[in-house]
């Protein structure tokens, strides 16, 4: 049964499920960073999916990447599905510009999350679930 | 006109191309690390690419993982494109095991790139051009 990894989540904010992935917001007000989990039991690397849900998931993650580009004006969008510490499948999609507080390193493992504050929160929530409108489990474009 | 970046260049060894990327060897013994360079000039996020020319980065992409997960017997693969300081698209593919210098962190920017005495890169480079051979540019099966 799928469900997400404790460790991912107590980071992070929940805000729905795309056609094939859970779609996190890691609580760190330094950089916009979402987390794509597709919601397959026992996935750990992107080539154990079936051909079909690699493609979506590449698929979800460029259209995360390019409307986080647009609308946060990112420098650079980094992208990355590491799992050294926790294996199940995840994908980051980090928003870069030159000035935060670790570029042009990678974020993993560099300095403290800032949580956002409540107010901060509700804004960038209601903010992505508006621009990623298109995308939320609707979308039925790639049958699973 | 396509040409890899001489900072990519310069710590690597070009191996060959698929049918879209330029393959690199990192010249890193710390781990096998491939980095793939899609022939296009002038991408610097995925998501500019053609939709066909995505998908093949991807296909290319998980092949690789997939070899290098089975030839090195890996602990984790990890998949990246970041780009904050070499702007030109590049992905990452890197073999992870638990007992590697910087296990579990991200291999960027960790310590110092040990490189392969002659005898141990002819050895690797023949056993990825062999492991690899699918893959070379003879494959055409996305016309790009």
């Amino acid at each position: 049964m799928f469900e997400v990894d404790k460790r991912l989540v107590q980071d992070a904010i929940i805000l729905g499920d795309f056609s094939l992935s859970r779609v996190l917001l890691m609580n760190d007000s330094r950089y916009p960073w979402l987390v794509l989990v597709p919601r397959i039991a026992d996935a750990s690397e992107v080539f154990e999916l079936r051909a079909e849900q690699q493609q979506q998931l590449w698929q979800e993650t460029n259209a995360v990447a390019r409307v986080l580009k647009v609308v946060f004006q990112a420098d650079k969008i980094n992208i990355a599905t590491l799992g050294n510490v926790v294996k199940q499948l995840h994908m980051h999609i980090v928003v870069r510009m030159q000035n935060d507080s670790t570029w042009p390193a990678p974020v993993w493992g560099k300095g403290t999350a800032v949580p956002y504050t409540a107010e901060q929160l509700a804004q960038i929530q209601a903010r992505l679930q508006d621009v990623l409108a298109d995308y939320w489990q609707v979308d039925k474009k790639v049958a699973l």
